[in-house]
């Protein structure tokens, strides 16, 4: 019955699209829908409007190999470039990002081009999709990754003339490179191609998998400065040289050092901005992922209701969340200063072990509030009446495998530090917070994917749905008789026809229900805002101490004596990004439950 | 219409079962199916009945937590113990191990218990899961596993007084944990669990997990032991220390010593047979999954034909398929012993390279061979007219993602030897031929990947649907006009009730014309039988050369040279394993590609 307008219109939008643009795919299209009659076609579900594929899964799966070989072949340069024993150099990773990017560039300027000539090929937009905080977010990134292409470009040409050419284009075409993405996922990140299909998906795959090497590249570049920095004997000159390495031509290394005051602040600003820039690619990466997912995809405008909710701060809170999230804040910048200056300036183990106590006496209070809050949270969903969401959303699929993903490489680096630490001999104070530490952290990780995993299961708030509660009801179920609501099974859509007809007595029914509920709902509502607005500012802070240098990792032996000094390495490096990621992650995801709650 | 008499079972189905058994879930599920009613619940297909769950993502995440802690810690332990340096001993790993196949056991006969007692406990049961030859696989390599824990035994008890007595008593619960779960997945491998549901999902996830975590121990273990026996000064009597390595209480160390013939026999016996253990966990750990995946799930009887297809193997072949196989088959078991043999006797270089060169011609010819099939068979398929297979099917879903992932091993083994190869400057024959090995290896896997997703894609041949077309065409469109097919856009579901009025004269008429096409489909399907057959044999030699120890990977000193001593092993312990699953497990797949085609 209210499928019957969906449909119609889907028809002819494409109809009105195989008469359009996109020639090549379209004409596919068009004689697949020759045969297809032919054949049995059982059980598309009839409010979804079909897809113009034949087989949506083999388009992605070609794109899907592209990534997956692109990728791996950049993991592999990137890898062996980071080794100084082996023959591949950084510059080798240059080119290959260089040419890259310009591909990309290209692909986009196509892709602005062809959509915005054909007014059909976006016929519908996921509005779950690049919602304005994650775009938000990502041109900040964009903006710190363009400053550090100009140090990096300032430190680059300080030596012009020792240094092969890609080192200088490299940030060029990069600078370029992040203005053209950042400009086409801001006004592109909503639409559901409909265009050159195959293409479009290559095209968005290689977007991503360029991304996915600029992130692996930083992350290896970030590492080793760190692990130079670190594990010093003589910093600046083996920093210097790990970094000139055999970018070199034909001078003498005199005159290519780094001496000039402008240099040296070139070359420690960039170091500084790789994590922006390492963030940068990563939301690129996710909403670029969610565009693949959309290319094809007709949004069944029904189950899709688009939600205006706004981001009110400051008229639904108590203050408490925000107050202590500031506090945790700000006490933890001071950590981290007092925690940097200790370990890098002092050689004393005694100095040393008191920077770390502090470091980690500050995690273990910080992740103990955070699990508690979190523990609270998830009971208030417990008793919470809202309904589970469980539409499909590209969007929100990919939010909670990215957290339970990335909290994997937390879980790792504390699960080895676990076994470190308890097959260990000498059991001292720093142990025992080192312990308890990486024990707070597997719980604060879990406790936290699950308070934001359902908070971002929730149907929004009541309220804001009433304006359209009789369309809805409608769609869903309402009773005039409360008594036989506890006899009825919940699936009932073919019962549709015969309620409809006590319509206007449900919805007031309903509405009464509602009313009566509504003040206790607040309560837990405004708690629920309290807790994600903390967790998000704590997040912030545990973001920016693992992002800004803090590696306890490194400064505790325990672990570096008890894993040798590849293995352990290997695992921080490997695994540390992933948990960097995860806390940025996690600050997206909280915002939005926040507004949802 | 046809809808209705699937949902009124459903309906008696869950009443009946909320009275039955599984107390503690249904009374949740009773609850918040009172509830329910008073909440929006828009839009699930109608075909489909509801589950009893309020939120199955829920269910299933906390499940996954705990499979991903403890796959963690597994995995922590094992890379741990596996290094001599780190004072992680491999009876710890055993101890974990052990402690994890007892709770599965007591699981499993907990489940096997409940269902058998509750007749409502599985309503359903997913007939694409846990295919006959799937299940006679998991029972072959279950024997050979038995088999292997008898070696085992043999070997330990040999010495029992030296050891700690976790050595004898992990193969002992292993041997009890295999014929228990291959018990489990015989019968229950199909199951819809509906009591229960959360314990039997982490009762599930256990089992995976122990799985995964004895694959990983036999791989570290297996790995370990090559790794001693290639770069081997004095062998046997390191390994023999490495055996024993910590597991020694407090005799000395002559009376321990695997002197006896018999002894030597259990030891060298028990490393041979360990490929098939590893396939086991694999095996069981799929099919653990896709049981997973069913608990809750309510199949749908319309998108749903049971295929009873018969695997006829000399009625419909041309043998040459087979007949190739096979030269590929025994000529590769030649090269593997000729290679091992000259490998392990000679330290000339000469002969070695002369090995060498042998086994990368054959593979080279195979691989080739492969390759061009593959294109054959998928340009095959582009004129295939069958219709795309669009059902959910967790079983399909699981095998084209482990294909893909488990690739990654070999994509990344191949593309880090062509870096390497490319970089080094000394290229001689031996280097070409491995540069073509690691392409054709990338080809071979990316056609062999797209050939098999697009059979598994497939509609099973009509003539088999050819009894049932009545019943199908009902669902499925037949059109009287032939004229009238090539305007029809393929979307008309709605289209249904006006078509079936002329119904009988529509289902004439699309006899006819599959009986015009026929003969041409045969021809087809006939080649792609022979394809399939033909990959399949040339897989399990492909197989088998890595499984049994061939590892030119260390045989050629190219890449060892150019990685470095830990990289290069690293590299190659970790990804080996996927690429050699990935065998196996295309292997499964062309067997239901053959017998779909």
């Amino acid at each position: 019955m209210t499928d019957e307008p969906v449909r119609k219109d889907s028809e002819i939008r494409r109809l009105s699209s195989s008469m359009g643009c996109g020639l090549k795919d379209d004409k596919a299209s068009l004689a697949s829908s020759q045969i297809a009659p032919f054949s049995h076609q059982p059980h598309r579900p009839p409010s979804t409007p079909a897809s113009k594929e034949v087989w949506k899964k083999g388009g992605r799966m070609f794109s899907i190999l592209l990534a997956v070989h692109l990728a791996l072949l950049a993991c592999t340069l990137v890898s062996s470039g980071a080794f100084e024993k082996i023959a591949v150099h950084d510059y080798d990773v240059f080119f290959l990002l260089t040419v890259m990017m310009l591909i990309v560039i290209a692909w986009i300027i196509f892709y602005l081009a062809s959509t915005s000539r054909c007014p059909d090929a976006i016929p519908c937009r996921d509005s779950h999709a690049g919602p304005i905080w994650l775009r938000g977010g990502l041109i900040l990134f964009a903006i710190f990754s363009l400053v550090m292409d100009v140090f990096k470009i300032g430190y680059y040409s300080s030596f012009y003339s020792c240094l092969s050419a890609i080192k200088i284009i490299y940030p060029i075409v990069q600078a370029i490179f992040v203005v053209v993405q950042t400009y086409f996922l801001w006004i592109s990140a909503k639409d559901c191609v409909h265009v050159h299909l195959n293409v479009t998906r290559c095209g968005l795959m290689l977007t991503l998998t360029t991304n996915l090497a600029v992130w692996m590249s930083a992350v290896t570049d970030e590492s080793v400065h760190k692990a130079h920095s670190k594990f010093r004997k003589n910093v600046t000159e083996e920093l210097f040289r790990w970094l000139l390495k055999v970018g070199m031509r034909s001078s003498s290394a005199e005159e290519c050092n780094c001496n000039s005051q402008i240099c040296q602040i070139f070359n420690n600003g960039y170091f500084w901005l790789y994590p922006f820039n390492i963030e940068y690619s990563l939301f690129a990466s996710a909403m670029v992922y969610v565009m693949w997912k959309n290319v094809g995809r007709f949004i069944d405008h029904h189950s899709h209701h688009i939600h205006r909710l706004k981001f009110r701060l400051f008229q639904r809170t108590f203050f408490v969340g925000i107050v202590l999230g500031l506090i945790i804040l700000v006490s933890g910048l001071g950590v981290l200063v007092l925690y940097e200056v200790q370990i890098n300036s002092s050689t004393e183990s005694s100095k040393k072990s008191q920077a770390l106590s502090m470091y980690y006496i500050f995690n273990i209070v910080c992740l103990g509030l955070m699990s508690l809050v979190c523990i609270g949270g998830s009971v208030i969903y417990r008793f919470d009446k809202r309904d589970m969401d469980r539409h499909k959303n590209p969007t929100r699929t990919l939010d909670v495998a990215l957290l339970m993903g990335s909290a994997l490489g937390q879980y790792a680096i504390s699960y080895y530090s676990i076994v470190a630490i308890v097959a260990s001999t000498p059991r001292d104070a720093v142990s025992a917070l080192n312990l308890t530490y990486a024990l707070l952290m597997i719980a604060q990780h879990t406790f936290q994917n699950i308070f934001i995993i359902e908070g971002l299961h929730r149907q929004p708030p009541k309220e804001d749905h009433r304006c359209d509660s009789h369309q809805k009801d409608l769609y869903g179920l309402t009773f005039a008789n409360i008594n036989a609501v506890s006899l009825r099974v919940p699936d009932s859509g073919s019962t549709l026809a015969s309620t409809t007809a006590s319509g206007a007595e449900g919805i007031h029914t309903s509405d009464f229900i509602r009313s009566l509920t509504a003040p206790k709902m607040n309560w837990r509502r405004k708690f629920l805002r309290e807790i994600s607005m903390f967790l998000l500012l704590s997040n912030i802070i545990l973001w920016i101490m693992p992002a800004f240098g803090a590696r306890p990792q490194f400064d505790n032996d325990t672990e570096l004596n008890f894993y040798g000094d590849s293995m352990w390495p290997a695992i921080v490096d490997i695994c540390l990004p992933f948990g960097i990621f995860y806390r940025m992650h996690a600050v997206a995801s909280l915002l939005e439950v926040y507004i949802m709650s």
